[in-house]
């Protein structure tokens, strides 16, 4: 028990003290507590963006794991501080819906809101709840301490849908770009089932169009396609991704995160234009 | 004593191989210590820098933990390498100030010329101290090895004063920005006690100017504000803050670490200027 | 043997989830296992950056550490998964040359294809086998699983050379800049051996030209040198550096990684340009 891991997945950034501060916390609470770093890089203030984030990665992790997820913009405010927990593990957040890709994956959960502020830093600061609530509590949790001793069980937790593909025609959806990874690889939020004649063998003509793109083609591999193409891939996250070999396709395609992406299929949307008639 | 934890708080960066250089020193003399990055990000060259990260969270650590803090432009030269060591914790820097904050913090404080040259790696490069001199020693002290052994105390140490608030006048006062945080915070070096009124209740009319914005507001949380307004806040390094809502301050504001900040309280300050009087 | 050390060095980033799912399965496969970051930040899809970083750091850990290799651009063709044995360490990574350097400097070396697919997770991915191969065996690695049982020995493994420096005449060799690092330094691909007259005493005469720099002053520390002076010095990997005092030599030599670096030996290269013959 006393070995416990706590994961950090953070926006506090690598260039100030904060997450020195709050992995000092918890070993200053638990000095035998194992402290892993999932991504203190979280796109600030985005709660979407550590939703993803911790939802890719936790069920890698043991049982018992405790997973601290704090992008916390309404830090200071009324909004509550929970404990999570589903079968396997435990979840300490701000309640503003950064959870949420996590309930979407589990069917058994119980939330609490974190009122036992002796397992607090004291004093609570205004402004850095990462240090003086979150990893205080998961020192304790470290140690032992357990949920139901942290406050009472909510129902109403903040909980939002990701954005969700449209299908626009029988032939025709429209998502957006989730995530621009660090290779410049363009997550978008269609999955295989959103678009299941994508993944028909042979592979239908189709066009993808983001930004200044369109994209034709459906890789297996990043390498199988030539210099500056962009194509579709199914990526490692459950998503089709639009990418290029060796280079972004951020760039290529010249868009950020939160861009529309639209696919259709079918000969004619996937033909050049007509030449236009001699005169 | 075989656990013992070493943190790193280095301008090393998280690009090249020189953390993972001296993690590896680190257990290659003592398999089983526990590295902890503080931050290896601290501002190249900056050694005010690395003075304020560590001094904003070793105390958050367990007792006998060592502390690595190694910004060294001076390596290579007659600069001294040091272990401080206070009531609770151990500290191995070079002898160029970067341990000042801590120093201010302590009062019981032992500092020592690091000579014993048995315990460095072996050769020592010219430029590369953090690897053979710091974390060489860190592993050796994290088996074990007292700080006595490693060399004679001394008197004459570093020791820089951080820049101080100037009171202007009975109502005004000027600091700086000490530090432009990951969310464009500009954290000032204005503590409660340089500017009570600023903290009476209720808030008296104050004109903050930094850089081309004119703050007016003190605000508790970072969503109390509306998009795009300025505001002062008590913020959890002690200082006082520029922040917005979700939003960067430094580039609102438009400047950097070492702008200067002037604060002036009475309502003729924070009064609009007068239109000009007609013809 | 459970509380294996496991490193990483990779091109994954800090901004995603890829890191942390990589720890999580190497922790959900051996919850003992101790993940040491060496550098996520490897130059996306740059298998010699890769090289060289692994290769600067990996004998200072101790024996049995597993190093986690993975600079992939190749991932999901038939480029072979392999593990490298050598007296003292374990290292996992594709087989695309990025263990070059190790090769270089190790006598005794084992190179085996990974094949036995039940050490994987499943189903594997095509985008992200270091998650889903490398990740996995080393979990089951540091829980004792031994290289023999991973596949058979190959030995027609990826072995590039590192590129070269070319004696141009007695007094002239030219190189090449093979990092720049954090701070802006110059690393070049010369060694010693390269340029012993570089390092007679005293020093003779030389130029070195870099971009748009002329360097003509060695130095054995970075203080020694005047405010924006560029200088040669030999650096804590083993070769010649092109570095300022507390300053970038990359921005004040305008050149990138990649750059040619030429050096000659001789009065007359050094001496300054004759003066225009008055008429």
């Amino acid at each position: 028990m006393a070995q416990r891991i706590v994961t950090l997945t953070t926006d506090f950034g690598v260039t100030d003290h904060y997450v020195g501060a709050m992995k000092g916390v918890i070993l200053g609470v638990n000095p035998d507590a194992r402290i892993v770093d999932i991504c203190n890089s979280v796109q600030s203030y985005d709660v979407l963006d550590g939703a993803i984030t911790i939802s890719q990665c936790y069920r890698n992790y043991p049982s018992d794991t405790i997973h601290m997820v704090v992008v916390d913009p309404g830090v200071g405010t009324a909004r509550r501080p929970i404990v999570a927990t589903t079968e396997r593990h435990i979840f300490l957040a701000p309640d503003n819906g950064v959870l949420s890709l996590v309930y979407e994956q589990e069917e058994r959960l119980s939330v609490r809101h974190i009122t036992s502020d002796h397992f607090f830093q004291s004093p609570v600061s205004n402004t850095f709840h990462g240090r003086d609530i979150f990893a205080s509590v998961a020192g304790w949790m470290s140690k032992g301490v357990e949920a139901i001793k942290l406050g009472e069980e909510i129902t109403d937790f903040v909980k939002f849908a990701a954005p969700k593909p449209k299908a626009i025609s029988d032939t025709q959806t429209k998502g957006i770009v989730i995530r621009v990874d660090k290779f410049g690889n363009l997550v978008t939020n269609l999955r295989p089932d959103d678009v299941p004649a994508l993944f028909q063998e042979p592979t239908p003509a189709f066009t993808l169009v983001v930004g200044k793109a369109q994209v034709t083609k459906l890789r297996t591999s990043y390498s199988q396609a030539g210099p500056g193409e962009l194509f579709a891939i199914l990526g490692s996250m459950g998503f089709v991704e639009i990418s290029a070999n060796r280079a972004p396709a951020a760039a290529l395609a010249a868009v950020n995160k939160g861009a529309e992406v639209n696919i259709s299929f079918g000969g004619a949307a996937a033909a050049p234009p007509p030449a236009a008639p001699a005169q």
